[in-house]
């Protein structure tokens, strides 16, 4: 088993050279973050991540969560590293200060959360979903609600949930029956959730779900549903923990992967009703969910990198160590990393996480510009972008994340699907994060509806018009490698306005075109996103070598744009093959009947 | 739990109007074997998959084979299945009837053989290798081996296995270190092997290991190597079992997927020696064993068009039962399978398996036509198509394999990441395919290297001017579908060729570039022969409708005309993407130092 190393050199790059620091230290709260002050946080959270968290991560697999007689535990060193967590106050992290947190960016929040991920996904779920849970109570909560549950939330002593899926109502909550019914102040809630990761665990004193439910007099449909937050211990007004709430875990599923994470049915008001407490207002609950799904979509996303960062540790670790073969040029036997094809892959699997982390942490800057950018332009900017990218890198870094932890098994050969090594878990694990938060199928709907057809194209075609402007600064740079990456690139943007084209003028009168459309163009916008990251890293890596500043790690430079125009060969170039299948691939979609299919 | 019915119409039109069976029946031997007569096979067959091999797939995934003091104990109702396809002489379909087989066509054992892959293929690996031993002791072996074992195995009572593998040696098996020292006309076997597919088990009364390993005076490398058959219990001269051989099963792996099937680590030789019988001649056993290896891995190849089958039909049976949200067009809530995004699920599960079973039969048909052609050119002929394809049929249906389950994964939703549903064991099972009996890096090696620069691409370009008369054919049909078929077919082709030519010169140059370059022209290769075979599906199903024969099925011949248009339009048409990653991938491939990968 490898074990794992934060990319701390990447970030550095990042925040540093590549000015993502610079874009935060813009935002006023943000003035003094610059990379003195983040770097020991960077290197904290990898030591955590390194030494605590991912050694517990193959025994998490084998061992499992359990249940025995309502309880749930988790495996072993489960217990002891969610305390070191809380105690090092990780949890709060991008939160407000007046609530306990760091008030850091949430760009950082990010950097750091990938570690957590990498080295342990099962482990890092609970504080996904717990961060997701203070954010919809800060923002919808009660004065009330927030002064009895958010220091706790922030500070990781109680952790949240996220109470959506029934068996009947999946990506259509629209169909889900649990009951609220009002009782004084507060709700009494019925009824059977799915799916409810951490749902009952031995880490902490209190768990806050937070719960879709029905009102006898809501509406219909999806506007009919409100949210609560339904504590598993009831909490007096003075904060103190009192007589268990009438919820409980009824069974835990037996699932591909993610062992570790007690993925839970849990069962509320068997008896009077379990005690709910209204999130934001009655029948508005879907849009305070979203709060919370918003955050978590794009975190699932940070998973997908993760996921594949720590495969592709691995695989190269057992690539460089594996002897076998004599490689082109060679003399006689060596490790399998010389092999062009073995290369290939490990370059896929590199490169494209560089394009995944990259994207990703670009973004989270625009989330952070847009919560706290002077002016106001900016900040709804920002926000749009936000909006934009999301499903893409829920979508497009899952579907990755599988396909790069698939690349790290291959490379094992036989060894890769003998569970002692490893690299099975990654593949096993990386495969629900296409699913849940909204499976890839509903971001690729997202993506098409709401984020491009509804403003008829004005966000998407502001970012198009950005990448547009990055190609006229790789015009300017006469080298052969930023040429072929520029070259992939323009062809890669010129295929996305087609597609875009298309979906605005055809896809808008074709509501079914437009659906069978999304997924293949979610990928070209993903493999396009990726491509534009990695040219920019590559344009700012060969400045900053052209410039020669002193103390520059030259062969980092090098390797950046060598990576770069790698992706823009082996994997940007394939985006023009998309378009028929965006254009065109409806044609068919529907000419099936649905019991010949 | 879906049940699992095999695909009869499909091979009704494969074998029928498409002609598969009309060029079987032009070959002296199967004369007789007309639709009438294959028939009963196949309805028998289908029904032994789906009553008796479908039910215990999920059981034997959970209950897995276990070890207990060396003895290997298979799943529940294993035993009973095997006495049963014993019994019903399915092991020695395409044998010859004087070694006790049915001696029909490789291309209806290939057809059948899908059937039992699909409903159980961690069951149907023990004849996958007793087939494969076959051959190999058939084409090399003694006569007194012949007349001792062959029975034995074409009846299924023994089983053969595939003994390879050591701890350092896999892809590389230059450097096994399994000793054999002669001991009169015997020989004595002494190593470790490890995945070794039912290399112990409570099936069969004995069991024929195939094992390779080096004599004393072997030259070094892979042309040191000798071929042994070690019997799990002696055989004396009359065919009678006597005692135990030197030989026995140290454990069996823990595995991602093919839990039923157990993976053993053999050890040869504790004591005085395992008793072995030379197969061929000494020193070239590597030959002999490429004999068996070259069928397995077509049977391989079956594995992953029979998983992707079983896949589609599970994700199928659940798109039409699952009710969430409002297609498009629709009045209320449907079931998934009217959601265009699902449909396009659904359409390349399926089509992407219609193409695989095509490509497979007609390479099989090619196989036998190699084999039984009256002309020896013709032979020939057909000997240098089956070599091109082999690779391709392994490596592009295994990688398809992986991307259809995983697709099957999806359809499910959050259900399909849960074990109970049994969508995720075909994603696990199918994941060993891309791996074993080479990996498919392996096959990308083998396809640039000995299948098309060895021979300055004789064989290919005889290959492509098929393809290119295939376009000719298309030509003359004046149809909206078969136009585009032809579009994306004759870009494909196109592209195919510009891709071959540069290995012919470029990559001939430079045996990295081309190494680099390997697997994405697999893969381009088999979107285009896959293409081919849909295209060639289409224009036959286009004539018989336009024949108007009475008595056909009208809705099934226009399904393969929309299936084969979908492929052109979504999978066919991401072709040209791939030319980049072929001539230019190799430019960053080798630039990084390996310990900066």
């Amino acid at each position: 088993m490898t074990g794992y190393s934060a990319p701390l050199k990447d970030l550095e790059f990042l925040f540093g050279k590549f000015g993502l620091g610079s874009s935060l230290q813009s935002l006023p709260p943000f003035s003094e973050v610059g990379s003195d002050y983040l770097s020991p946080i960077f290197e904290e959270a990898g030591k955590f991540a390194g030494e605590v968290l991912a050694p517990i991560n193959h025994s998490g697999d084998q061992q499992g969560s359990t249940i025995e007689n309502g309880v749930v535990r988790t495996p072993e060193g489960w217990k002891e590293a969610y305390d070191t967590f809380v105690e090092g106050g990780w949890c709060g992290l991008p939160f407000d200060e007046d609530i306990g947190g760091m008030a850091l960016p949430w760009t950082v929040a990010t950097a750091v959360g990938e570690m957590w991920h990498a080295s342990n996904m099962s482990w890092g779920l609970w504080p996904l979903l717990t961060q997701g849970a203070i954010e919809a109570v800060h923002a919808h909560g009660s004065d009330d609600l927030k002064r009895l549950f958010l220091p706790k939330l922030v500070s990781g002593e109680w952790t949240g949930t996220m109470n959506l899926t029934e068996p009947q109502a999946g990506s259509d909550l629209a169909l889900l029956k649990t009951k609220a019914v009002r009782d004084g102040e507060k709700y009494r809630i019925h009824g059977q959730k799915i799916f409810i990761t951490y749902g009952e665990q031995d880490l902490s004193e209190n768990i806050c779900h937070l719960v879709l439910a029905r009102l006898p007099d809501a509406p219909p449909g999806s506007r009919g549903i409100s949210l609560f937050l339904v504590p598993k211990r009831i909490v007096d007004q003075d904060g103190n923990i009192g007589e268990h709430n009438d919820l409980r875990c009824v069974s835990i599923e037996h699932k591909m992967g993610i062992h570790g994470s007690p993925t839970c049915v849990m069962a509320y008001g068997d008896n009077d009703g379990a005690i709910g407490y209204l999130i934001g207002e009655e029948h508005k609950g879907l849009a305070c969910m979203f709060t919370m799904m918003n955050n978590a979509r794009l975190t699932v996303g940070l998973q997908g990198l993760a996921i594949a960062e720590r495969a592709y540790q691995q695989a190269r670790a057992y690539a460089r160590d594996r002897i076998q073969g004599i490689a082109p040029g060679a003399d006689g036997k060596g490790p399998i990393v010389r092999h062009p094809d073995v290369r290939r892959m490990l370059l896929t699997m590199r490169s494209t996480i560089e394009a995944m982390r990259a994207l990703i942490l670009d973004t989270m800057v625009a989330l952070d510009t847009s919560k706290h950018h002077e002016d106001e332009a900016a900040r709804t900017y920002a926000h749009r972008r936000v909006d934009l990218l999301t499903p893409v890198i829920k979508g497009w870094l899952t579907d990755q994340a599988v396909n790069v932890t698939s690349i790290g098994v291959q490379i094992h050969g036989g060894m890769g699907f003998i569970e002692e090594t490893g690299a099975a878990q990654h593949f096993r694990d990386a495969r629900i994060l296409p699913i849940y938060e909204g499976t890839n199928g509903i971001q690729a709907a997202d993506l098409v509806g709401r984020k491009i057809l509804r403003d008829d194209g004005a966000a998407v075609w502001e970012y198009l018009d950005e990448l547009n402007s990055l190609i006229n600064g790789l015009n300017a740079i006469s080298d052969p490698d930023i040429a072929e990456i520029r070259k992939h690139l323009a062809i890669s943007i010129d295929t996305l306005e087609s597609a875009i084209d298309w979906l605005l003028s055809e896809g808008k009168q074709d509501d079914a075109a437009a659906q069978a459309a999304s997924t293949p163009l979610l990928t070209l916008f993903g493999i396009t996103a990726g491509g534009a990251m990695m040219a920019r890293m590559a344009k700012c890596a060969y400045e900053t070598l052209k410039n020669g500043d002193p103390g520059i790690d030259q062969a980092f430079m090098q390797q950046k744009v060598i990576t770069a125009r790698f992706f823009a060969e082996n994997i940007l170039s394939t985006a023009p093959g998309l378009l028929p299948s965006i254009c065109d691939g409806h044609n068919t979609v529907m000419r099936l009947a649905d019991e010949d299919l």
